[in-house]
């Protein structure tokens, strides 16, 4: 057993890495702010993806698309027909109730054969008929009250809706994006238009996306209001093609969750979905998923998604959305492969992975307790503090500031003149900082002049001069 | 006369900064989804001024609160009540207009005296009565029609609202926010409890704000949907402090804007409001305004909001949010300066003062146009093209390649084998990148190794070392 959920919700609002939203109104349902070190954890995840997929590599581009757009992309990616819950009430309690979620529950529970899931079983895509039929025979029972009485579901869809223009019930509706991707697709045409790009190639974006979800909860997990990391790859129209792409972007995503993010490995599952599980359209998916408290959860999924989505735009906007190869003259609609991050559940994975409460004996041997947040130094919110061990000895605050002024000019850094040594560290320690940089009495004194690196893991210290400070 | 919003567009489209959102399905009314390099641009002008107040300076942190808040922090706020644009229809016509902008138009036509001013004038405080008694006294004509003969306003909200909740009907009303400061107060006493904050401190943000506008346009400068970047500074209740230290923020921007950013100073004005301009709680406040094609703009406010926002945020919420001073051991409501940036209008703004049309007589004696981006090397979009003469020659390309992958670890590189030199040129010109580095016969020559360094400012060329090239 790991750390529990309570653990890190604290621990995170202690800590500066994630408040209650709204929360001296009492909060907002599952609203979490980004604190200090959670908007610095954010940013390094997402710098760190950018630096891999945009900056390093040349078949992958950027873009940033609106959260408001035409109503009619909605149409056209089916979120406006199809994306909702299978909502029922249990006729006794009054319960509500999500009918996909009570089905992945007893499927879990009771390990269920191949055989006894529901027809036309194929995740988010399977009918609300097929599920009542398997809730009954099954005689899946309400978890608040325990009876088997449930009414007919009703679909509630996830988008949040609103109005643009000029007077109200004059304006047209509009929807908050539920993710990130379709503002892609819908670029396709103005980026082949206006970039030199040449097939394969992809198109990256990060943003918030919106969902009204009947049941949030389980902390950052699912909420409302999250942030993606969404990228488009496009290939050739060719299912062997883009089957090895499919296989390239698996092998990339283990890769990157454990060396670049640094996730456990044995907390990770990665896993392909049989062909039961497929949309129709799709002809692979693969999912990342972590461990969490409670269970566990997808990360990042890839869908190869074939040439479902274009289609659909050319379809609704009659536009031709086809690539045109240099080479061949060839024109065709190119299939792609959807890697599909949850930067949100990535803050909130790094936050869980990272926690740490670790005994050792202190240096009078007495057994003490600390908090580490062992973050991969990649993505540590701070990287180096840099503290002078008395505060009113004006020469260690004046050469610790000088190290603090220039290590910052690079890294995220912090100064601590608190003047307790102890607590600095143990603060440090639960924030996750690699490094601290203690300037002491040997540091002032021109004939050494070397500071104490103390290391975040196992607490050894060492001397070095400042200037060989190294990240 | 400089350069026409038209051609800006135009540019910003065809060289991938800005298309128009949601494009195939027609678009959406003022809608901006920014293409490849106008994402970086947006990331670099983001970077720089977190890199500057967040991560080099000692005293002001980041956090990044929700766009959905509770819905009792925007009454707080005042913008449930009175955010709103006073609308008037013309009877005749029935065009629609805001009375706020025919004033301010006729008073800009008429370089009006102060004594012809609206009774009690605050800008977007002035009653809607004062404004229709002006407009009746001046006999403002409606600018389509020609007539005079106006409703009375009508006050429409320019939240943007939503539903938050589980099924329709049944949900909360929550509004998207307006700005991203309320999220800063919000969090006030969490930073407070958690962070080890001294007054005086800052909390930045940076993030997507949203107004219903009646009257959006002038390309990106006035979208329903925005991104900003806000500080909250933190003083003491005290006006000398306050005053002292809104006048630094005031030299702090204006250096910023022209020294990091590089925009060209004669563009830029510097405006403290006059008292009569200033809202009521406010003891000052500082426009740094642009010349855009079609007139002076806004582009950073500073106010010094004195306690008025956290005592709102008191009385409303009930909750304590006051500060101790460690040392005197008072309690009190902190005054605030708020800087107040507009990022999609500082991308704007980049791109119209980068944008250059400049004749030159090529090798040839020839007369010739050349489109030129000149964006301060901080923030333009790629640093470095990497260009091998002839794409078909496999030594060029392989080291041209080794330079790109170099490069592109530390700085957004392009590597461009169009092989055609003078359209490559041409090409980073347009995008603004600083140096292109061309591989060419004298690089792949053991004795010589040297590649081509060439200026986009004044196109000059050198010769130098691969390993010598610095950005």
């Amino acid at each position: 057993m790991g750390v529990s959920l309570e653990t890190i919700v604290a621990w995170a609002k202690r800590r500066g890495f994630a408040y209650p939203g709204s929360d001296i109104y009492g909060g907002l349902a599952n609203a979490r702010d980004l604190g200090p070190y959670g908007t610095e954890l954010k940013k390094n995840i997402e710098d760190n993806r950018r630096k891999y997929f945009v900056q390093e590599r040349e078949d992958i581009i950027g873009i940033d698309s609106q959260i408001l757009m035409n109503p009619k992309v909605r149409e056209a990616s089916g979120h406006v027909g199809g994306f909702s819950d299978p909502l029922i009430d249990c006729k006794k309690c009054k319960s509500r109730e999500r009918a996909d979620k009570l089905i992945e529950e007893y499927l879990h529970k009771n390990k269920t054969k191949e055989t006894e899931l529901p027809k036309h079983r194929a995740g988010e895509k399977t009918p609300a008929e097929d599920m009542m039929d398997f809730i009954n025979a099954k005689k899946i029972k309400c978890p608040k009250c325990g009876t088997c009485d449930w009414t007919d579901p009703k679909k509630f869809n996830l988008m949040f809706k609103t109005q643009q223009g000029v007077i109200e019930g004059e304006g047209t509706d509009i929807y908050l994006r539920p993710e990130t991707a379709q503002g892609i697709f819908v670029n396709f045409k103005n980026i082949l238009d206006t970039m030199r790009v040449r097939i394969p190639f992809g198109i990256a974006q990060v943003g918030k996306a919106f969902r009204n979800e009947i049941t949030p909860g389980n902390f950052m997990f699912r909420v409302r209001e999250f942030y993606q990391m969404e990228i488009e790859y496009f290939v050739e129209n060719d299912e062997k093609v883009g089957l090895k792409a499919f296989k390239e972007w698996m092998e990339t995503s283990k890769k990157r969750w454990i060396d670049e993010i640094g996730i456990k490995k044995d907390k990770l599952k990665f896993r392909e979905h049989d062909k039961e599980e497929l949309s129709f359209y799709s002809k692979g998916t693969f999912d990342v998923e972590y461990e969490f408290p409670r269970g566990w959860g997808e990360l990042q999924g890839i869908a190869y998604r074939t040439d479902y989505d274009l289609k659909q735009h050319i379809e609704h906007s009659g536009k031709d959305l086809q690539y045109s190869d240099p080479h061949t003259g060839k024109r065709y609609v190119p299939h792609v492969i959807e890697p599909s991050w949850g930067l949100t559940r990535a803050i909130l994975t790094a936050m869980i992975d990272a926690y740490d409460e670790e005994k050792y004996t202190d240096g009078n041997g007495a057994e003490q307790t600390r908090v580490v947040a062992r973050f991969h130094k990649n993505i540590a919110p701070v990287k180096f503090a840099i503290i002078p061990l008395v505060k009113k000895d004006e020469k260690m605050v004046r050469i610790a500031k000088e190290i603090h002024k220039r290590l910052s000019k690079t890294y995220m850094c912090e100064f601590d003149d608190s003047g307790n040594i102890g607590k600095s560290y143990r603060r440090q320690d639960e924030i996750g900082t690699p490094y601290c940089i203690t300037v002491d009495h040997q540091s002032i004194d021109p004939k050494d002049g070397t500071v104490t690196l103390r290391m975040r893991d196992d607490m050894k210290q060492i001397r070095i001069k400042p200037e060989d400070i190294k990240f």
